[in-house]
């Protein structure tokens, strides 16, 4: 067995539990945050660094490192741990969400995806058994399944032939797994459409995957939809089997995602937000490069103990910001991703003591999340910004 | 007494020595190289990496710390150790050579300079009283006087006037010099006129200085007659306090520097080299992005200590360079800078055991130079490059 999920505790009421997964490469607790390691590195960081942040497992990008290195490369390397020097768990996505969002002039076919690669336009041609084969010589702890990952907004009737191309897609990379070592997940479809979310979910569950996620969410959509379609999709997927929400997020909806019964998150927000100077604190979000702080003679947090906390000021982490030197990328990415690893430990030491719903509603009711119209704003300006692009 | 050179061995032949410097912030051995930390950060690396490397003295540029963030802020922060979390010695430059090199619509007179902030165009003075001032609010172990740093090619007429201004702006530095735990040194100038050397070295070293830099060298003269100037200047100095040479260098040219009696030096090139994907082996520098590194999975050098050399391959680092991955910097630095490391401590050992002429003999043989003209053509490519410019 590649992955052994533990179920050690539920919260009574909704809902939240909390487990453990065994891998070849070490336990990790849940609820999880996967920090990205889009190409063989988390952003700013090294090894060294992600491990001193009490990280267990992280993701890394199978589209982005099929294009660069290569995954013949890695393999011959010995894989993408010993490449990256990361030996604790790994997970790759299936490149299914680059490929439909990064990759130019895409023809979708029943077989597969045609796309052009957005860092030199060479022609690639992505079908489940590559997907699934390039993951094998990747040779992360967890591997996902090829998918179509629908644009938000999207028609039922594109939504309903998607499904089915994933569907098909899922059973495939079932058949063309062969790896002991590596656990394949199932990811659920349907776009913000319950009906096809209901049948992704039974049909996905039926095929007997060793963990499922649930793709397609945190697109654009409305956050109420989000939660919606979660509590809907998640009622469906086995018990025993944990269940990891693509993408998401935002330390609110971390703690929202938990309440609806998720196990496992990994979203690039931490330390892209990081890298443009956002530092979580439990009241919400600050902007180093504000000028309020250029005197601040104190951590970011009091109480936190990350490197960057208990060796700077937030008068220096300014400093660096304005100067725009390389180190404020790393301390800010050290902060925010020791921040979620503090919120997961928080959470699920609630639910296992019983008092997660308490949990929840203080730590909602202390941090104020950045608007809708904030996000959007900042999305706009991000994709103008040339520092480590994610 | 702020500062304490104690000579612990001569080579028998030539000028090349061993000591040590005891400052308020710890104890220093030399021949030392001093990675550059311009604005209060060593590019790319934390504290915690820079200790790591085994550097025992960083230097930072008093220029851009006034302007940003404010000497009085730093101060107000309780000083640029503190402020930047560097427990060991500091050594702050004078801002005479930014100030001639960055600053804009300069005006110099008989009391100071007036320039323009290369940052926002504002308009600012100095007097060696206002360096002077401005350091010891930085509060580093070492302050240099305020200089004038002539260009190269300079008239001999130029040089001499100049020369004439920084030995009165350095008798005037003498005396607004307060804080008793911090030492101050003096420049000698005079460009590459041997006559102004002589003046300069035999004038400054009458004022008493806790020690003596060579300044104005390495500036794009040819390196034979860099190495004939500081030959010319260093049997002037008084051989019982500590010899910097400012502003280099490579390799081969510390290497040289020691052979003529220098015992601290310092240089932006190995990191700066280091972000081009420049690493340092005893066989002279590799260029990372190279493609025939694609495939090397082995480190940079395999007896390097180095965190780099230590946990990833060339591969790897290629990988991160072609990527333009963050991490990237972070690693190649601290090869470098490690690389600086071993090489001081091996000159010492061989000053100290009798073998320099040997050492300098085989690494000399050993190691390939950059040639000028690959020099030049890079220095004009870097000057268009982003990445954290110096």
């Amino acid at each position: 067995m590649s992955l052994e999920f533990t179920l050690e505790g539920r919260f009574p009421v909704g809902e939240a539990r909390a487990g453990s997964l065994r891998t070849p490469h070490g336990v990790a607790l849940t609820p999880l945050f996967m920090p990205v390691g889009t190409q063989a590195t988390v952003k700013s960081l090294g090894p060294d660094d992600v491990a001193s942040l009490g990280a267990t497992f992280i993701l890394a990008n199978t589209y982005h490192l099929y294009l660069r290195p290569g995954a013949e490369l890695v393999a011959e390397m010995g894989g993408l741990h010993r490449f990256m020097a990361w030996p604790r768990p790994i997970l790759t996505d299936s490149g299914g969400f680059q490929v439909f969002s990064l990759g130019h002039m895409r023809q979708v076919g029943a077989d597969g995806v045609r796309f052009r690669s957005h860092v030199d336009g060479s022609e690639h041609y992505f079908t489940p058994e590559r997907a699934t084969a390039v993951q094998e010589l990747l040779g992360a702890d967890v591997a996902m399944a090829f998918d179509e990952c629908t644009p938000y907004p999207c028609s039922e009737a594109y939504a309903r032939e998607a499904l089915g191309r994933t569907h098909r897609w899922a059973e495939r990379c079932l058949a063309a797994h062969t790896r002991v070592d590596q656990a394949l997940f199932g990811i659920v479809q349907g776009s913000t459409y319950p009906a096809l979310r209901h049948e992704s979910a039974r049909f996905l569950s039926g095929l007997g995957f060793a963990g499922y996620a649930i793709g397609g969410l945190s697109v654009g959509e409305p956050k109420g939809q989000m939660y919606e379609l979660l509590a809907e999709t998640v009622l469906l997927l086995p018990a025993a089997k944990p269940r990891y929400l693509m993408g998401v997020g935002s330390p609110e909806d971390i703690v929202e995602g938990v309440a609806h019964g998720v196990d496992m998150f990994d979203c690039v927000l931490p330390t892209r937000v990081a890298r443009n100077g956002g530092l979580y604190t439990w009241h919400g979000r600050i902007n180093v490069r504000n000028a309020a702080h250029k005197h601040a003679n104190s951590p970011v947090e009091g109480d936190c103990d990350c490197y960057t906390c208990r060796t700077f000021s937030l008068a220096y982490l300014h400093h660096l910001f304005r100067c725009e030197e390389l180190l404020a990328y790393r301390l800010a990415t050290i902060h925010n991703l020791r921040f979620l690893q503090r919120l997961t430990a928080r959470i699920r030491a609630a639910i296992l003591e019983g008092s997660f719903s308490h949990f929840r509603a203080e730590f909602l009711a202390g941090y104020r999340s950045a608007s809708e119209e904030v996000r959007a704003e900042q999305r706009a300006k991000w994709s103008k910004r040339v520092v480590g692009v994610e």
